[in-house]
């Protein structure tokens, strides 16, 4: 090869521009876009090369819990690079021994130990292995309205129309539906009469039908993220528990939007006191500044692996830079009483929302939980006809597209899927942060109720 | 949950050791051990908590190819902490740009862009989705001797025993034997006169059994590491490229291991002059500071995903810190001539395995590529009776296992698979720590002497 170019690190915002159209490939996208250029970022703002500032009320991709460059986070990197960026998975280590420990603290009674991977993909795929290897069975149920990532078995499992693009499916996936409350089953109007809502039911009436001895698992996203921000009502959990129990069938709770404060406890499954046998995560276990994710398991795992090799590796696995981080934002997390601004923080969200509502027509369902927070769009409130269909795509979707566009013209960075708006802002966001994105998402809302009939 | 600990940061090696076995699960393995605990790393050399030293003879996974805390890439690090740890994906950064621009200056000239992943089983999915998705077809060509990943696509196309592990096999693999000169198929003595060893001609058979209109892709190591250390003979490669050719099917070179600078070039591929339809990356890239991987693909694909979308994408695509090292990473290799110096060193310490081959029966054959060099031991070199059995562990492969733990004794780390001991040390390794390490193997190779017949 030549000698490589000199000439580049003059970062030109054009140039940056030219090299991402031409060199670069974007994630679900078609390529050759010429992108805004971000320079910088700090809490809850980041900003472009011409110097407009946007206001993150998405914390990117539901993962900077902690806002942009927090500093204790930022200098623990500093300080770890300093002292050892990586050493091989087998070896012992200070930082992943510290945040495994830590894991231990913060995740329900019944976890102990954890497997650190690079991101959430990688912590779904080694927890359906782990699974079906303990059970001896190959089966995993997983729902529709679900992400699990972007791998051949996680992919598989996801059940948004991502998962229409695996060319070869991993074997042994059966669905289950959701406790999507606001658009129960057709027939059903009462969440407390419906098997799909209540959980164990319908899960019931899928082994009957399947052979609980084939299931190895069940897995969930706690609370669904991307595929409509959807909380489960009070008992569901529960009662997927208790099917499982009875059948042997392992739970595994997807946190990876979901965990860390997203919901103002460190894991979603706290608010109904539920014990998975596995949790993953990712995100916001240290907001994505260093690529990691985690697969926690039950003591009763952990002894069984005592005996039985762990199914899985990974070069990065328990990679120290990434475990320094991870302890610095949930220490930072702790230091600054995280979890409980963001139960406060979420719950005054809601509020506004719900006087957004009675302003805008279009505003369907105010959900969420915590700082995880969305809202769904209609036509019109007593049909409940959706503002653009499910998965709407390019001019499909263009109510929603012109409202993300409106939205970051005035710096507000929302994002969108389907009919419903994530509202998921870094979870120290202050007040007034807060209150001036509301006030841009109350004139965004205009364009969705033209739409209203 | 209660309070967080906070007499953690001791950071006590006893301490480090139990929470290792207590809440750490370690890869591959049975779990509880009390590790080595490594408190600092150094060029190519790593210590732990004893104050022990030792030499890194396998660049820990084959990924530190700049050794350890190498000052150019954990000064980017800290710089880039400073500046932006994390922006999503789909935003324009200087340094995802950046990366991108000088992946295209250093892979083959057909090759223009890239996907940045967190590594190499990453790298790996996106690719044969992505080669389904061109083509239209669904099976994938991959051979035995091979390890590509381990998410649920990528170790259903890995050959070694590790894909027993899958439990749900992705459909569509068909497997390839490998160019393994040593060993040839049953009956064959003349590489040059069998098929395998050729390459073409065998996947010409294969195809015809498979009807080469449903083959999308041929994925192989081209280098292979874990499995053998197996540089294919001349004309191998393009053989393949060229049966390939014939049938529209796309060439992924897998150089998760190979890439960088390990075998004295950029990409292995270019020892031949081959042009992949894509190449894989991680590792050495960036030594492994920071989690990274990459998928580059030629102008065709990417013009093709001009208009069909990227059929995959990651949270920590294009991370912006896994970025910045990347290119700290490869600007130090140009500086400091690193792929000049690796070839030489790569041939110099394969003339000293030749004379160690001299003294020690049980070095059936020295062979590698640039620093990407392994010696495989046999019971008798008439006969090439392995040393131990394929993937033999535990008591099977005790002679294997006993000369590790003697070179690590005496301050040399080493690796093993099947009865090949892998030589990959850092790239820009001095003269005498290699000299050194060599010295410690050839007393360490007495062991296996012991076993010949």
């Amino acid at each position: 090869m030549s000698e490589l170019s000199n000439e580049y690190p003059t970062h030109d915002p054009e140039w940056v521009k030219d090299m991402h159209a031409d060199h670069y490939l974007q994630s679900w996208s078609k390529q050759g876009g010429r992108p805004r250029v971000i320079t910088g970022a700090s809490g809850s703002w980041f900003w472009d090369s011409d110097g407009k500032r946007y206001l993150d009320f998405q914390s990117q991709l539901v993962n900077a819990n902690m806002g942009h460059q927090h500093p204790k986070i930022v200098q623990a990197i500093k300080d770890q690079a300093d002292k050892l960026c990586y050493i091989g998975p087998a070896m012992g280590s200070d930082v992943r021994s510290e945040l495994a420990a830590i894991m231990n603290e913060i995740t329900p009674p019944n976890i102990t130990s954890t497997f650190f991977t690079t991101g959430g993909s990688a912590a779904n795929e080694i927890a359906i292995r782990l699974a079906r290897h303990k059970t001896g069975r190959t089966k995993i149920i997983a729902r529709y309205r679900s992400y699990h990532g972007a791998t051949g078995g996680t992919l598989s499992l996801t059940g948004d129309p991502r998962h229409h693009l695996t060319r070869a499916d991993m074997p042994g996936v059966v669905r289950m539906l959701d406790p999507y409350t606001y658009r129960l089953p057709t027939g059903h109007t009462d969440p407390a009469h419906c098997p799909v809502a209540q959980g164990g039911p319908h899960l019931e009436e899928l082994l009957m039908y399947e052979n609980p001895n084939t299931v190895a698992a069940v897995i969930l996203e706690t609370v669904v993220g991307t595929n409509g921000i959807i909380v489960p009502p009070d008992g569901y959990l529960q009662s997927i528990r208790e099917t499982c129990n009875k059948y042997g069938i392992l739970l595994i709770c997807d946190e990876v939007m979901a965990g860390f404060g997203r919901t103002g406890k460190w894991f979603a499954v706290d608010h109904w006191g539920v014990e998975p046998d596995i949790i993953t995560s990712a995100k916001g276990i240290n907001s994505g500044y260093v690529p990691l994710g985690t697969m926690s398991v039950s003591q009763e795992l952990h002894d069984w692996l005592r005996e039985t090799p762990l199914p899985g590796g990974l070069t990065y696995a328990g990679h120290p830079l990434a475990c320094a981080s991870g302890i610095a934002a949930i220490r930072a997390m702790q230091e600054e009483d995280t979890l409980n601004y963001a139960t406060q923080m979420g719950a005054r969200m809601r509020e506004e929302l719900a006087k957004l509502a009675e302003k805008h027509p279009s505003i369907g369902d105010i959900r969420g939980l915590g700082m995880f927070n969305g809202i769904e769009l209609v036509k019109n409130r007593e049909t409940r006809e959706p503002l653009v269909p499910f998965a709407a795509k390019g001019a499909d979707a263009k109510p929603m597209s012109d409202m993300m566009a409106f939205a970051m013209n005035e710096g507000l960075y929302l994002s969108f899927y389907s009919n419903v708006i994530r509202l998921t802002p870094p979870l120290n966001i202050s007040e007034e942060d807060m209150m001036h994105g509301l006030e841009i998402l109350d004139r965004t809302l205009e364009i969705a109720d033209r739409e209203c009939v």
